[in-house]
């Protein structure tokens, strides 16, 4: 594969972070917002919310509202346009999370070493707290510039070909089609990562053309964040000599991350500083050592 | 209580029945398109979409995407411009209903006398399909007329301050306040049906205030519904011997339907051809005889 010339090009020097430092109270702020949004009258859902979402305790990366975030920056938008939808991305992945936890799911009492949403709602108020995300999500999408079309999209993200596909698939409720069936059990993970970025460019009032690739370059990354983040996992059980070792998935993983990056070069509306800033930011998802502030991986934690 | 002049006199004759003609088989293909839209690689879950649609098998009575489509009918469009954000409130009021079902709420193993979606796909399955039809309800109010704000408003209408709330104060996760968790509580039932008559306004291009004027019908009709509706459970049992009877929630909700049918004199964009289509739909859905095909009650099966 022949690498794109500019993301071989030596860095024009961004202060990723800078970036960062501006970005991630603004996630932060986005999300506490979500929390007291939550009526009053719903006194024992609330506190969760705050938990789920790390308001409250141990938060996530946060890296899925960031990209979005990034994508606008790059695009030379204000960070403050896009900071709805940066949050209706994290809404939309907490909403995922705490219904993959649930007994009939995964079954996982944990998330980010804190006792899963149905261990401290019950299995009703998990769900109920899983739709109320989504429909804060609704409401900030809405209210979002060209708050139509990233309605519609996000409908098709989460949607029966996409994150809820990929889960059906995922808890055996696919056909018969062995090909269509992986490629949607992917849209379970990508889906909302291609979305992310997608969103940045629609608030920075990108052409479509360039919404285009930078979902693509999303739905790239995504494939490769999860493909490195199995990979470790099969690094761990191979050092506890539970199963076969093996570096094909990591190294498939950083091919895709160079393709996903090769996309950034057919963007119309980003300069250098942009190619890199969303670069860097990609580096560091899929586990490249750098600035941005990852927090140290432990077993039995799933990932963010 | 004064009832407003313009829904004691005469009816202007409208044809009830030409409408329903006209509407509901639309509203049945709006609900197909959705049922084609599962993707073929979930084979296990399409046919059960289907089903709990009502495409194949017992269909519910549909009334709340038929008010969609009255109001904006009433207010002058055409039918058309209003289909897709009528689908998208039938999907919503499903998806809300599989959940009802599921053992961990009210642990329904029935709807319309078949097989509740939990009881066919499992309850991960069950919890997915909900999750889709509302992703696909974001999609249709994404391409509606006004989707921005339709897409913000339906947050709102199935969030913790609407369908979500209300059914997690059901489940007993409310907190102190016992007015505020009685008025949250309502809206499980209101919130739903003050957007169907909402977003019918919206997509006939209404003003802002025959929005908000139209939305409070909706809100009155939906609590009339559902107090007729007890009311008639409560009977039942009163004749079983099971229950003591007691007429004051039928009377309560005929008097919440009269303030609501009032509020119709004050729209201003409506003429009494869209007054008396509003009314007579109202009336067949709070349970006054007519021409709307009402499907006969039964014991054991949940109103639709």
């Amino acid at each position: 594969m022949t690498l794109p010339a500019r993301s071989l090009r030596s860095p024009v020097g961004i202060d990723f972070a800078a970036f960062v430092g501006r970005a991630r109270p603004r996630v932060d702020r986005g999300l506490a917002d979500a929390v007291e949004a939550v009526p009053a009258a719903l006194g024992t859902v609330r506190p969760v919310v705050g938990r789920t979402l790390g308001v409250r305790g141990r938060a996530g990366r946060r890296w899925r509202p960031m990209l979005t975030l990034a994508v606008a920056e790059a695009l030379g938008a204000d960070l403050e346009v896009a900071l709805d939808a940066a949050t209706a991305v994290e809404l939309t992945h907490t909403a995922s999370l705490i219904l993959d936890d649930l007994p009939c799911m995964d079954d996982s009492g944990e998330r980010r070493g804190e006792p899963a949403a149905h261990v401290l709602l019950g299995q009703s108020g998990a769900i109920l707290l899983s739709i109320g995300l989504l429909a804060r999500a609704a409401e900030l999408l809405g209210r979002s510039r060209d708050g139509a079309e990233l309605s519609e999209e996000w409908g098709r993200t989460f949607g029966f070909g996409g994150m809820a596909g990929g889960q059906a698939v995922d808890v055996a409720l696919g056909g018969d089609s062995r090909g269509a069936m992986r490629r949607l059990y992917r849209k379970k993970t990508t889906a909302l990562v291609a979305f992310a970025a997608d969103a940045g460019a629609r608030v920075a009032g990108a052409h479509q053309e360039d919404c285009e690739r930078l979902y693509a370059f999303g739905d790239d990354l995504g494939w490769a964040y999860q493909l490195v983040d199995d990979a470790h996992d099969l690094e761990e059980d191979a050092a506890l000599g539970r199963a076969p070792g093996g570096r094909a998935p990591l190294r498939q993983g950083r091919r895709l991350l160079q393709r996903g990056l090769g996309r950034l070069d057919e963007v119309l509306g980003i300069d250098e500083r942009g190619v890199e800033l969303l670069s860097t930011l990609s580096r560091e998802v899929v586990r490249v050592p750098g600035e941005f502030p990852l927090r140290p991986r432990r077993r039995g934690v799933q990932p963010c």
